[in-house]
């Protein structure tokens, strides 16, 4: 099978490679739809994130989705030919942070295209059949991908418990910004400011359900329940923290420049505000399928992009050249 | 100025009485609409609910609106003219019930058509201004008068903790149950399962966004997330508790027949269903205010019937009369 | 080695059995105590609890402690010799309970001594690494092996939210009830009031840190935060439930008589009480053993007789037969 | 009567003053104890605190205890002579956040000792009925007016939801921290290790029940479920929420140097730690007499020095001048 493979910053090489063989209770899926995501292009710049270096090479992408062709041993839960979104981060289930509920913090988990784990720029690759998710026919391969960033998005409501009449100030308008902004919709939020310095990606967001966009400059006049800060910019999490209602809720979504940023303690305490952020999803999958599934989100409307596997080299630099690009997609 | 008055079961009179004056911090509000309630129809037929006894002539009517045309003293927040919806109990503010802010529980709250206190079917009543809640353009005086029962169904959502994606069976299609359908899909429900025995609630159901619809004898061959019990029925209450998921959630809204009742308690043990209760409601008005303006529920497609303040009557009786109606609008 | 087997109701035999192996990062564990548990007495009596039915001849024992004496392949947890108290249900770590945190409700568990899965009236046991828990020095076996019941009335707890200051009621004192009562302070409780009809029962309970006790006759004349019903008596969950404050939460651990049960839906409403149950426990053992550990339970005081494996049951009996026992313990 | 009054920094006075008469429902009290706390010193010293500025005369003082002397109008719920702990904010009751429970708060809250309400160091102060806590007989009137520090320390547990067996971290070790430490206990921790750069503190700490002390060159090896922030200091934040478990939560008690600070980002979205801050409490002195009167923390161990009421401004500085003065009181 062929694999697009990073082997150093800015070097991925189209591979052929042996087809995985499903393990005890896995399947073997044949990818159909695979999106590019920031961290993929992450890899592909520096060849880190981060502590987490690429050291061999590696096959990026970590959202996909595609169709199940063989059942390992003990297999219960799909049929060939079923098609399924890929949940790409299988946790130990074993250990405390998995007992809580909180499997996304494990740190056994084996997770697709996060070193030394190969991801699914791939014609073919293998999962626990527990995290492939069978999708409705309503929703198209390619939204099946999108179940990922989705996961993100409502993984940031969750953690904000966005509800019904909300106020969310979304900062940053990439493609996390964007689904984490429907997702608030679909939440039940009524009005959903965006804010980001990139005019079209602020029309996308209207396009696609905000209620307001903000510029920067604008400065955030507004009183939110919720920020999801989507930029990693330490200005929109200060100014979007101190737009916040008495005992909002901030929730960090975009990875800032360093270790460490400034945040108004003081407002923090004087409003009890909360902050957290977040690190990957969990138990997010059956909610995003069955808000594609309803239409309260459109995936299709974030994809501005689709390649095949051979040009994923592409896929990972669109975002970069064309400020317009959104959401890559590699079809394999 | 006119008040519909109770004086006895099935006795209600015209009467004229003194206009009201807005006492410290509040305002006068010229009424111009007002819903018919269950528990008006209650009062009317039997003179009481429980141990709430009409001892005295009493004024029905708690889903009110209209325009303030007076301020008393030390008002701030409203002006003469502005349109609001008035949230017809007020608590005390001081007691452990308010502190903690459950002022639904209140025990020296002060409530519409709750006796002795008279209630909105008149031309004027007085209310404390911040509970008087000002009503943008988009919203109809009507719509206004329903953010009440709207509110019953937003805190049976509440309590349920209704999110994106959720599966929930609302049991019994009647005005609360039909709300509290439209407030479970606003706050994100994804399948929406309305069940009763009158086949025209369950069109009014289907039209107003259910996903499915069932009659008691289909069986609820389901899984939910969340039962809001709307009919006060003890085999849906039980039913409905049989079809929720592990650690799902059944709220009781509708009233039963006794003060004791029937449930599944093996259930309840095994499967960590959790059960609870509303009364009223706690803190809505701006979210219900919201959810109408913004077009996430529809107000208007409940509303089957208009009478003058002087038809009060005729509008208390036809609920019972009509099996096709489901909300009446007094228009003083 | 030797294991205590049920046949039949009433039929309980010595048996030699093979020594098991321990699996791949399963531990072998000699087992030093065990305590007996109203579900073994249920299962020697009845031979069935429920759907669960005593089909093929069974090891009872589930509340166990013992030391580690064999590794299996891949056990990085803990080394031969290890003193550990065993939780001894292994939920499958994949399906959506597990995945929640709420493996406690995952169907596919292997449970200690609940059909067909022998439990540990045996001198060895296997069990996967991470459901062996380490024991403090300052903690003996028999106290490990009672980690098993303070889960339960931890788990009550948490269920309930108990929290400093709080006034909790408990009703049933028997081992559950005694632990629960003491869980309760534990969690900061400062008015802990039980209630049983056996005398014994309660100057057990006053020993042991309740602040009150009641008979059934005396009513209950107190404003509780939390209840948790311990005695499965249907007479004590209506009047425990009534005796809520508003907003309250009852919790079930006892097991009544029946499927259904009758509770007081009014009061449940009116006061927006919370009523849910207990099914087992999940994430329990750190926070059980650290209880123990630091002295804030006192495990030794509810133990009332030793037996020999051979004795098991002499175990099983003595709880029908003495009203002064509380908890045997068989060390094998 | 008497009353100690600040006219700028460094100028306390004692001047004679009107006895104040109680308005309805309020109570006027005969205050027989008052601690002295940060703030005041903070007043004391620099005339405002933040955007709180003394402009006129203010008296100081707001952790305050006395005895019900005269009632105003309409109040019912003390007699003359109950012996009363006060809690120093009055809210408005009405606003969102009062509704909502939130009502600490609340921008039209009158509270003691902030300006340009006067507070509690002179002979008799008014309050609302409901602010006024009856105290029973084993608690003193000192304690009484240490239900004021405690409520922080409880609320600080409450919002970092501190439980049965938690492992917390205190950082800083003056009155609040110490007064923390002890309600962290009473909440159920079985770890508290608290850190200070004084010596004479920590061994405090150890005497009041902290299992573990550290200093700041000690490092913080340890993994806490929580951290309670009383000490302000930048480095104790970013040392302490390093600490944190994975989805730890980190309260901020104490105030930093100014507006803004630095906090670990990265740590905070990788393990998704929860960050907020404690601005006074809400609906914490029943729990706080629950607290001190079953003996679940103690207050008298803080207790370092009496003043009278002339001696009020040596009570303002002694915190200053002895490195082991934890917590002075001024008895009028």
């Amino acid at each position: 099978m062929r694999a697009a493979v990073l082997h150093a910053p800015g070097d991925v090489r189209i591979e052929e490679r042996d087809r995985p063989s499903p393990g005890p209770r896995e399947v073997l899926v044949e990818v159909t739809a695979v999106g590019v995501c920031g961290s993929d292009i992450h890899y592909y710049e520096h060849g880190r994130i981060g502590s987490a270096i690429v050291k061999s090479p590696m096959v990026l992408g970590h959202e996909s989705a595609g169709h199940v062709v063989e059942l390992g041993e003990g297999t219960t839960k799909h049929a060939v030919g079923d098609r399924v979104a890929l949940e790409p981060g299988v946790p130990c289930g074993r250990c405390r942070e998995c007992r809580a509920g909180r499997y996304n913090l494990c740190v056994d988990v084996v997770f697709f295209a996060t070193p030394p784990i190969d991801g699914a720029f791939a014609d073919f690759v293998t999962i626990h059949e527990d995290f492939a998710f069978a999708l409705p026919n309503s929703l198209s391969d390619e939204e099946g991908a999108l179940m990922e960033p989705l996961s993100v998005g409502i993984w940031a409501c969750r953690k904000a418990s966005v509800s019904a009449g909300d106020r969310v100030l979304v900062t940053g308008a990439g493609p996390i910004g964007l689904l984490a902004q429907q997702c608030a919709i679909a939440f039940g939020a009524t009005e959903v400011t965006v804010s980001d310095v990139n005019q079209q990606r602020l029309e996308f967001a209207l396009r696609t359900g905000a209620t307001r966009t903000l510029t920067p400059q604008d400065g955030f006049d507004l009183e939110a329940d919720v920020l999801i800060e989507c930029s990693g910019h330490p200005d929109a999490l200060t100014s979007g923290i101190k737009a916040l209602r008495p005992a909002g809720t901030a929730v960090l979504v975009g990875m800032g420049p360093g270790e460490e940023g400034t945040v108004p303690l003081s407002a923090i305490q004087r409003q009890e505000i909360w902050v957290t952020g977040t690190f990957r999803y969990a138990n997010t999958y059956p909610t995003a399928i069955a808000l594609a599934a309803s239409g309260r989100v459109d995936l299709k409307a974030i994809i501005t992009g689709h390649y095949g596997l051979e040009e994923a080299e592409a896929a990972l630099k669109i975002g970069r050249e064309d400020p317009a690009s959104v959401k890559a997609m590699v079809i394999p």
